[in-house]
């Protein structure tokens, strides 16, 4: 069969075992492909009836009782739901906040447990939110705290070698995403947290790009602190609640920066001084945003009912596949990978990069019903969510793509994204 | 006519004009006197609506094209109607986090602008999570900050010459809630202001407990910063985003303490080096939680359109009338007036005091119908919520109080709140 042929990505899809979950997902828009999983999961069917239920049973009918009718300890649940997706224990994560808030918090209580240190070490392919709280966290503590940046030679992947080498007796902390936003790089988890406990500096991932597509095991690689979305492939609704994860040792001993009556131990007792509950709840703050918290848990379960190793291993097909695709169709016409070849180094995304790239997803979204996303300087993301994503997806998407630059169709947007002023 | 009879309680909502505002609103459970929108506002009918069209046309079929369609621009639309609701410029207010964390981002702003200044005035009637955050505040900056608070001497007020004797050349920041949680005391917002600024500090407001039930002129005191939360007489939803306010001249000179990636300048350039944005998006951080972000705007545009000078009014009044009862009914059977007495000093709820305080708050709510709710030591608040609440209310629930003492029906409730271990 010609691997090239629709029919072949059909024949793929037959075999898929994961298909039927497809229709656990809202597909309101006949035709669209929908690449950007990665950014914005879709909308898992029962999650919309569980909002609703939120809305018009707990908040309209049961009010204020609602916080102690499941509110109060949705954060808890979440977590520990979340936790089975991230091999670590049921009382080691909790829902809170947003990533970036949370990344705050643990980077900020991290460098409190190593107070001699001074050096944060992270890389040039990290999610610029990230980048920028560890400066204004060194900022803020005023410390004499500075960032190592490891830089990516090839833009794409960072050696273990030239993170070893930076990880130093000065470091306090390693701060890194697991799957690099952009090239989907995959970093090897256990290597990176050895070698940065090794050299006495705590271990901080951000899982924003890999948890619910990638397999992760925080408790065997003894992993110290992590956060990480829920909107991306856990499908949990746009800007929904974050989560972060504590190992049981440092909790008791790890304090959070932001001390908030919903990290108070016995929070309704109003005492006038902050006390830190025991547990994980310390890193709570304020109040939770309940009807967005609601909509985690419907995608969520969806991951836990798939399991990790069937979507990583359809993953890889997905990929492997998009890039058979990409190869026949795409290099020739100058379109490069920038992502790592080696599915064993790349998360569930695929970028591709074109001097045009941000012409080119103009094209794709507005005349080819295409949705894949754009990040400077020339990469295109194809997001492959291998709950809902199938092979005739990246089969239409990829000869769309092609479709595009074989007509030029691109050359009708403007050359590059508008600078904010 | 007899002010302690139900038909005069009927006269009074006839005569209402903000009646027809009550059927806005959800009300699920007949008989139910709902007396905690002081703590959680009802459901507006058409937030509903708003929440279901986010979840199902929004993030079910725009998916990704959601942020471009407005949940980016969310943040300052709802800012800009708040502000209208706060006496603030369009410009000034935005829609962020929760209280305490907005409250944790002003406070640590405000601290960088007087350098030379050491000491944070508030005091003992705060909200618990704001003495927590400055406490935590102090700690985290590690430049000997302390905390003045202020003593209320009779728990249930502050006089404006014990604050002022407070306010020194030390001090860098008065943090106060403009309506105090539990006594409900309504602080003189524009005289607190001008002494604070007169000793060159900078003025933070709570206004939690006031937005949307008492006016709020922000620019007529010159007030530097204030943050307060969506959920109560906002009705916003359960846990709903909150929002800050920074004085237009201060926008561009204080920094927020978390550096994310939505208070960077340019946010998709993806730039590695932090640079705020020039306006009030510099107080941003995370991905916003876009479901509890929609359901804010129907109850802000209800409160805007019944108009706080009505609202106000309406509130003074069913404060006034429930005092009466009291009087009549309750004063007599121990229950001590824990507000103060003067509606001019008084926000939106009344605090009524009884040594069997937590028994009688689970009496009204579980036996007979009544949600108040209780803060300790002995107080039951009764949230007077103008938009909603009836004068029919109002006669009903302590009609109902009456009745628990009179049986004693409070003596089947344990004695008092479990503590938490």
């Amino acid at each position: 069969m010609d691997a090239l042929a629709a029919d072949f990505a059909a024949e793929l899809d037959r075999q898929d075992e994961l298909a039927p979950f497809r229709d656990e997902f809202v597909s309101a828009e006949p035709g669209l492909i929908y690449l950007d999983g990665n950014s914005l999961g879709r909308l898992p069917r029962r999650a919309a009836e569980r909002v609703r239920a939120a809305v018009e049973d707990e908040w309209g009918r049961r009010l204020i009782r609602g916080w102690n009718e499941g509110w109060f300890t949705a954060a808890r649940r979440l977590g520990a739901q979340i936790a089975g997706l991230i091999g670590a224990g049921a009382d080691d994560v909790i829902v809170s906040d947003s990533t970036s808030v949370n990344f705050f918090k643990l980077a900020a209580a991290a460098l409190a447990a190593r107070p001699g240190r001074r050096v944060i070490v992270t890389d040039d392919l990290n999610f610029p939110s990230d980048l920028y709280l560890l400066q204004g966290v060194a900022r803020l503590l005023n410390q004499g705290h500075t960032l190592r940046v490891v830089h990516s030679p090839d833009g794409l992947s960072v050696p273990l070698e030239a993170l070893a080498a930076a990880v130093q007796p000065d470091t306090a902390l390693v701060a890194l995403s697991h799957v690099a936003y952009r090239s989907g790089f995959l970093y090897d988890l256990p290597a990176v947290t050895a070698l940065t406990q090794a050299a006495g500096a705590l271990m901080l991932w951000d899982l924003s790009h890999s948890a619910g597509a990638v397999p992760v095991d925080l408790a065997a690689a003894n992993v110290d602190l992590a956060v990480g979305c829920t909107y991306k492939y856990l499908n949990g609704g746009p800007g929904a609640p974050a989560y972060l994860y504590v190992r049981g040792d440092w909790q008791a001993e790890l304090l959070n920066p932001i001390w908030g009556w919903f990290g108070q131990r016995d929070q309704f007792a109003m005492a006038p001084d902050y006390a830190p509950a025991p547990g994980l709840e310390r890193f709570l703050v304020g109040t939770p945003p309940v009807l967005s918290l609601t909509a985690i848990e419907a995608g969520v379960e969806l991951v836990r009912a798939a399991g990790l190793e069937r979507l990583r291993a359809k993953s890889v097909r997905l990929s492997q596949y998009l890039l058979t695709l990409w190869q026949a169709w795409l290099e020739p016409l100058g379109v490069t990978l920038n992502s790592p070849a080696d599915p064993a180094r790349r998360g569930s995304h695929v970028a591709l990069g074109h001097p045009d790239g941000w012409r080119i997803n103009r094209a794709l979204i507005e005349s080819m019903h295409v949705i894949p996303d754009f990040r400077p300087p020339d990469s295109i993301r194809l997001g492959l969510a291998p709950l809902y994503t199938s092979f005739a997806d990246v089969h239409e998407a990829l000869r769309r793509f092609r479709q595009v630059l074989a007509e030029g169709r691109h050359a009708a947007y403007p050359a590059g994204r508008p600078a904010v002023t």
